[in-house]
């Protein structure tokens, strides 16, 4: 047929992890590659409850085609939760999504003109990259740390370009497990006050914090500015597909438009039980589980890491959400170390597609929530003897 | 904060349909201006049995995020189908949707550049007229009469442009319920042969035909070029957002990293429900009682149209699906005639959002499948004593 396709779609990244996830099916393998949570905590009895009452006491309600913006009692509910945070959002300022990826596919569609800059972090979330390389984006990576987002870089760029979007995850950040400290957080939104940037705030571990202080939201710090990306995924269950995005009336308008033209509405079952889920249950006592899980899990991680991975290995201190990222000696592949991995029965996902643009990097990530204590350190071992090994034979 | 947006968004036209039904959402007013299936044949007992079941059976399975692609088993189950009504189709060319509204949306990012040629039908489906304008192509509107599309304009503009996509609806389209004879399908699928445009063969509708003989699809008559987009939504229920594309190796692939982009995977739950319905249940029966009913509300609005219109107006006759189209008197406005409906407690969508670039059109479109016989005949009626008064007053 020749070349039939749009220039955008040839720009957009293959998940690199779908495909090396290929290499690790084999059951033996001890898996820290996936980004998936630990599904011993799905709420499955209450979601049972919910979904048999639902169709008990709403029947073809729940069934019919429903509005493009979302279940309205649900987004009274987010708005509530946002308001006991000191959030003060408004129902009609909530849009529910087909996850929190779609919000940033609308976003991508109501904000980006092609060659329009974008601050990413770096390394930065993959679904965000794939997602504004579509609307074929000009991506400007600034490199986080554990205080965050590094400001010089990002004042340099947003004093030198009409940035459209800075997109960040300031708590736990995916892949890297870091967070936005008070102060860096402050600095951002002082450099992005009075400019037309657009700060998305992709929050969805937000709520998993097992060690530490919560910070300012930027939705608190520049609510002129910022656009909220949120999800349920992480908190009652994934497999609904629920998230939502919180922006001002001029932006919410054009995102109704776009999410028309993307596929109508939500589907409307998944809203209404998780809905049902939430005003029948305790969410704070069922996240308060899910935090103690993941704290002990990463718990777990870090002690096999401090036995067993040689001293030359840097990793982060995630204080909530599902990953921890490491840094091995400069000049090292990650994914040298993958191959050699794989075969010792245990993976990873290399850093490489979290980058735009650089590979062979000498990072990867490390998930902890969706394997148990026991395999974690059975698996840091094997992975700590690898590297002895490679660095060995330098 | 000055103009922020993209450019594409401002190319989309925001929903006429729901503005106008503000103006009808008064309980008194009679509306066939929706787009619902009959809510009472949604089989709510059986999904209730079906989501009963799943979760006592499959429990957190069902609960985790899951693959881009779809539901394996239910992509196995549609390829089945398919197989069933002679055509062939692998279930690896099958891409499960939120929705056949999002199959445009994947399209339109994987095929369409910036001003990239775009047949659509006139009057055309206003979802994907929305779809692709944020793709910013360039509508080549062709008209439809009862014989399907109009062959000399479609040749003419096939001949002198490369176009990317042609979009139509054969079976009872929406909004004006003709459907392609199968002497149009052949000159079409002719006159497409050899050439690079990507036939779009939307079919919502097809399984609902309460008259006459079932058709070709174009994907028989042309599989080279033919894309399919199908859904559950008209068949068994529309809230879980369930439908899926067919295309061929190549552009599945694309279309697998535009569904990563947009929104990972389609609600998993729902489309396990889905399966586990069918797999449980006698679809081609369920299917039958939706066609009889429909095929009984047809009947009623085109009876009563026959009574209560004046004999300027003409319409069309559906042999299938939901919708019904009329044409009045040259030089008449559709909105005019609406407005005036309204007040007299019956409400219709008038046509101009099936038509790009054109404003008081003098046609509208009629919905019987949400409305009970006896409702339409008065509803009809209703809007025959408008069309007398507005006709004899000019």
């Amino acid at each position: 047929m020749g070349n039939i396709f749009s220039d955008r779609i040839s720009d957009v990244p293959r998940s690199f992890i779908r495909e090396i996830l290929k290499l690790a099916v084999d059951e033996s393998v001890i898996s820290f590659a996936g980004g998936l949570p630990n599904r011993d905590l799905f709420p499955l009895e209450e979601i049972k409850k919910a979904t048999g009452k639902l169709l008990e006491e709403s029947g073809k309600d729940v069934l019919q085609y429903s509005s493009s913006e979302g279940f309205a009692e649900l987004r009274e509910w987010i708005a509530e939760r946002y308001r006991s945070k000191h959030c003060h959002v408004h129902p009609d300022n909530i849009l529910i999504t087909s996850g929190s990826q779609q919000g940033m596919d609308l976003l991508g569609k109501t904000l980006l003109n092609d060659g329009d800059n974008v601050i990413i972090e770096e390394p930065g979330y993959l679904g965000a990259i794939q997602a504004f390389s579509i609307y074929k984006s000009t991506f400007h990576p600034v490199p986080v740390n554990e205080e965050g987002i590094e400001l010089d870089p990002f004042h340099e760029i947003v004093s030198n370009h009409y940035v459209k979007i800075f997109y960040c995850v300031p708590n736990f950040q995916n892949p890297s497990g870091i967070s936005y400290s008070e102060d860096n957080r402050k600095s951002v939104a002082h450099m992005l006050k009075g400019r037309p940037t657009i700060l998305v705030e992709d929050d969805p571990y937000g709520e998993l914090r097992f060690l530490g202080k919560e910070k300012s939201s930027f939705y608190q710090l520049l609510p002129e500015n910022t656009v909220l990306l949120g999800s349920f995924s992480k908190t009652v269950v994934p497999s609904f597909r629920i998230g939502w995005i919180v922006a001002n009336n001029e932006i919410m308008e054009k995102l109704v438009i776009a999410k028309q033209a993307s596929d109508l509405h939500t589907n409307y079952f998944g809203q209404r039980i998780i809905h049902q889920y939430l005003k029948d249950n305790d969410i704070d006592g069922h996240i308060n589980k899910i935090r103690q899980a993941y704290g002990k899990q990463r718990d777990a991680m870090v002690s096999a890491i401090q036995e067993h991975f040689p001293a030359e290995i840097s990793y982060t201190h995630p204080e909530g959400g599902m990953f921890l990222w490491v840094t091995l000696p400069a000049g090292m592949s990650a994914m040298e170390i993958f191959k050699e991995a794989v075969k010792q029965k245990v993976a990873f996902v290399p850093g490489d597609p979290f980058y735009v643009n650089r590979k062979d990097v000498n990072t990867f990530r490390l998930n902890y929530s969706s394997v148990d204590e026991e395999t974690i350190r059975i698996g840091i071992n094997r992975l700590g003897n690898v590297l002895k090994t490679m660095i060995a034979g330098r």
